[in-house]
């Protein structure tokens, strides 16, 4: 455990290695957090829930228990989101300091005292550090494209052409399945109980949808046609003025990316889609997005593999032939047909962890699979992640599914 | 048919019968419509979708086909929604006027050419009015609320004084059931196809929560402790400065009600709730919302009787004693926990018609069960009628569920 | 002042004279209010300030008093602004009764007890009641031109054609000048005292400006070049969408009238200009706005005759030739480079009729000279009316200034 | 010239000694700008019109011309306002070199070429870095005072107790004096032309309202009193919650500083006061707010000396006893009753530099003197400064006014 965390710790750290405290200072809007918000956040969560078990605890800071704290009502008020990016103070420095002294703290913990519930916690910080290690990926790149200049995170990985992979639709299972976590390994809370859910005849595409399908759905005007879209999605349309996916260039070209404006790559899953999209997308293909009990039927079939954070790549990449489901973890997270809600019998943690998943039962849709940001060893079959549905900043795309 | 078009036509104008020109006039919020546009657009919908199928009809005036069009964008533009209280011409008088032209004309053709397809659309267009109905109802209500003179709509309906029934829950089936319109008389599309669903082990109430129980919910803090809500729930209860359901007083001993303000009745069911506010309380009350498919098992059970619109009462009654369900139909619309989307198969309508349900599957809650501002006749236990969670201007309540 | 009473009270209700209850009802903006609630507000002035300084009145309806103050927070809390169009009851014949009701108060007062301060008061109420004749028709204009329908509030009042009358400056009067209101007759309180301005050299146009020479400046892109504008104005262009005047249609041929749409008249002013659009334009032309105490100096020489309401126009009509100074009363409200402040030694009236004028001292620029809406009798050459730069709505319009 | 510009410049750095990157990285709202920004845009200014002349002149950055452009529409578009904080690129020491950058180029032509226009071109671009050397200031705390850190910009400096002085009115000039900029040494166009003015009979405090005066009014609820404000300045005490001075702390004992949380000062002048504040407490004082004329010609008959920028203190301190008019200078900018106006016979500078100050003659008021931020030699009897009714960030306060 003790390796896995300074491991999982200094990842965040490498991530940061290319920006100056200046980009790690940026917040772009409501929804996103500065890096250093992000790096000092995952310390303070593992100063409040593991380190302050102990009575004798002495904060590093009274003040940053309020400042770093993201939404637990019940460990404490907190500083107002949108306002993270004026905390020029705690600087860097000193919350690259804090992270090593939490990193001391929970580290001694694990050398002298480390019982079953102190393990669960420490896991549950580190998958919450892994989520956040995303959202500072998402967050820079979302910062950086508001920056005229169009500065890259990275330089451009190389790419290897590909044929493009034929899309098929591959037959689910039917009837009564299990569903949720099966207990083995860490879950977060939402993903239990496990419990049977009942599967129609249904197929899933092999692939994700690509950047040049989309294009055609662009092309035939699928931004115009008000049919196509829900109510919501195309009074946000028609508001926002939306006529391509976040980051693409009008010229339908180029996309922003962490490696700067590249050209659009055609096999390439589709990327930073809101659901509205995704969804319009679908139905304007004579399809529909899966049920999140279908993708995870299917996924537990294929092993939890594929274009992750670890590829260094952090962009989606075309699929590489194949039998199976492809693609299934990683590139992008895939919005499903099912609101993001409880499974039966669900029980929130207990106590102020208990705030991390469950409050957010309502207006957002499920997403599966993992991303081209997410760390390896993060993601599962069972792994429910959830955004509202006009988000478009994280590395969402879509697979296609079918009523049989 | 002609009868019941006459019937449910005239219905209309005799809940308008209390009400000004200028009462007609007003609109109070953008969710609502004034009483004069619910008469127009009821007739329009008859024209658009039963007189225009004849392509030598001339429409009555082709400015009021955007006028009076709500949000069917495949028929053309419409005017905007939250001005439609600002269209004093055409006058009531011309409305009215509009009402018998396209009433003789729907009747002439109901005479002459009565076919299945016909009917179908009539009977659709009158299902459409009865919804309206129950609109026009809490869009008043609404609008009188906001007039600091708080008038009435109707005199106040006499009331017994009844003893309050014991709460009890009773268990509900379990395993696989058949969910949806059994094909038997009208249904919407949402209703549709029957298909299976699976039921985990559960029991609901016996009758809908009270304003005392309620009461209780608020007397004891239930709008100040965030963590009996969800994350959007508390952000609107703190924007909105909410304290108790829209439409009590701040003494919490008296509401607003048709008939003015009027003494909370202890028994009978708390009303003009959100989702956010049912889904608190029955967090708070230990239990949690019934899902729409526990709800229709249920109710499959029960006659489809109850205080509804044809009481004259317009507000929700205690429950009478009884050992089975009580106020399954009628009294409040029920929020349930299930998000408004498709049932597995569904296809909407063909043609404009389409757009009337399946565009709005998104950010909305299911409700069921019908309220005492529902026209008898209009409702049964498939009947899927939906709300944003933060709508509160219906006569929606709650009924608990458990799991068992 | 018992005729006068009566006669100005009945014009009130004579402007009224093709609306119904409904057109009377409706609030099109914040800005603007029903004209059911200009009847009843003018009556509550009366009411406030002439029969309330009886001890022993009883106000009609206590709640009025509330629902008719318009802005006098000294004398108690008011309804919300944006709200007056919600206000189905009183009804309209309440509202008509009411008037009925005052009307035979203040004619019994007049009769009996009329002293010099009641005088005053009746007049102040009078010329306050004049003010809301101009904005009652300003407001329906606006409400009107919200309806799709374009509705008339009259029918076209038969124009004839003149030729232009051609552009000349004509020098003012320079050195120290006595300026305000010298004491005959009635003035507001905002046109005291009298006292001594220093007049700069300088010459004003001897007509407004026209519809030809605006569209001149729209042709000529007056609208997308930032340079002609002050910054507040670019931004309100920009975020407005603006590229002609109010009520101008897109195709520069038409503009709504309170006749409905009516070809542009080439010749006659210009109207429906913010401060914004004014400024521009004089600087576009070379020129600038005349101060107020220039125009005050200039309207002084001329006797207050003009294109008045009592024409029954009720549209700005072109000059007639002649030598002197033409169009200063009447036709439109002319836009002074002067902001809206107080003069040396003002004193606002005492108690709470001083909130009448004297607390909008900011924000807003001074109009001079009447329009084609304003009663006759009511303008003088003193008389400051006043609104905020991006107002648009009232029949407002310039004419050009120099340094000399 | 070349002595000047290396000081003025050097001063700018200077003031930025004690902020890190991230420091000035940070804008904590539309109305002020990041450090970086001003370090960059003061450059930029004399990139743009200084070194631009020269037609062979090559940018530092295409891109960077957009981006700290302020306002200049005419020399082409710009980065969104709001916006200005998201620029973690270019870094510091990119924004610091481009300083060297353009140091060298414009002491090199200061050098070889410095004709008149030069020197005025020079001296201008001076002048504006001075301006932003105040605003980097005010800036920086309003930034710090939203970290509920409450960061220090500085070491408090030491200050000595004092007795209050009293408060006397003395009699100002009275008839035709000339006003305006008399042509020596550097002015802003908005200065001119020096024109005459007629001073009616009026006296001016002989110092600034106190803390302590501002207190009294505060506690005998001045906030609370409708009558004593403004219109608009009602509504926003209001909307905003307003019921001290910015800075204040709701206990009235403290405020905060650039030195960080201090205890207020009782004889100290009141600072941070919006125009409503300050107007609103004139009236409740029985006074009045002077003239800019009124203030002019008393100010013109002082030495400019006083608390600027150079003591080093950044906060506004007692009077000094004295017979003359006390404080006309330094401190705190002083509010006017007179709107922002142009004079009579004012012509912008030829060109883009016109853009500097006419165009915001609209929606904002004069005040005059200085403030313990500007820099010695900025500020002058002529100069006029000018700010919406509600700012409140900038070190502004008042010396009330009395008709005689």
């Amino acid at each position: 455990m003790t390796a896995r965390f300074r491991g999982v710790r200094r990842r965040t750290l490498d991530l940061c290695a290319g920006l100056s405290a200046e980009d790690l200072q940026i917040q772009s809007m409501a929804d996103a957090s500065p890096g250093k918000w992000h790096l000092a956040h995952t310390s303070w969560f593992f100063e409040q829930f593991v380190l302050a078990r102990d009575p004798a605890w002495k904060p590093r800071n009274e003040a940053w228990l309020y400042l770093f704290n993201s939404y637990y009502q019940s460990v404490g008020p907190m500083h107002a989101r949108p306002q993270r990016g004026l905390l020029s103070r705690p600087s860097l420095d000193e919350v690259l300091a804090y992270r090593r002294y939490v990193d001391d703290a929970v580290g001694e913990l694990l050398a002298s005292h480390a019982d079953a519930e102190l393990t669960t916690l420490v896991e549950l910080g580190l998958q919450h550090e892994q989520q956040h290690q995303e959202l500072l990926l998402t967050d820079i790149k979302h910062a950086f494209w508001c920056n005229p200049l169009r500065p890259a995170y990275h330089a451009a990985p190389a790419t290897e052409a590909r044929a493009p992979v034929p899309l098929r639709f591959i037959t689910g299972r039917e009837g009564i399945v299990e569903t949720g976590h099966d207990g083995e390994g860490f879950a977060f809370d939402n993903e239990t109980p496990r419990h049977r859910e009942l599967l129609h005849p249904h197929a899933l595409a092999n692939r994700l949808v690509t950047n040049a399908e989309y294009l055609a759905f662009v092309r035939e005007g699928g931004y115009r046609e008000p049919g196509l879209w829900l109510s919501d999605g195309w009074a946000t349309v028609q508001r926002e003025g939306w006529q391509h996916p976040l980051y693409w260039d009008d010229d339908l070209s180029r996309e922003f990316t962490l490696a700067g404006m590249q050209a659009l790559s055609p096999h390439a899953p589709v990327c930073h889609l809101s659901y509205y999209e995704a969804d319009a997308f679908a139905r304007w293909a004579g399809a529909r997005l899966p049920t999140e009990a279908e993708w995870e039927s299917a996924a537990g079939q294929v092993a939890v593999l594929g274009n992750l954070q670890e590829t260094g790549r952090l962009h989606p990449a075309p699929a590489e032939p194949g039998d199976d489901m492809l693609q299934m973890y990683g590139d992008v997270w895939e919005w499903t047909a099912s609101p993001y809600i409880s499974y039966p019998g669900f029980h929130p943690l207990p106590g102020s962890l208990g705030e991390y998943n469950g409050k957010f039962m309502c207006g957002q849709w499920v997403l599966r699979g993992g991303s081209c940001a997410t760390p390896r060893g993060h993601v599962r079959a069972s792994y429910r992640n959830f955004f509202p549905p006009h988000a478009r900043w994280q590395f969402s795309g879509l697979r296609l599914g079918q009523d049989r």
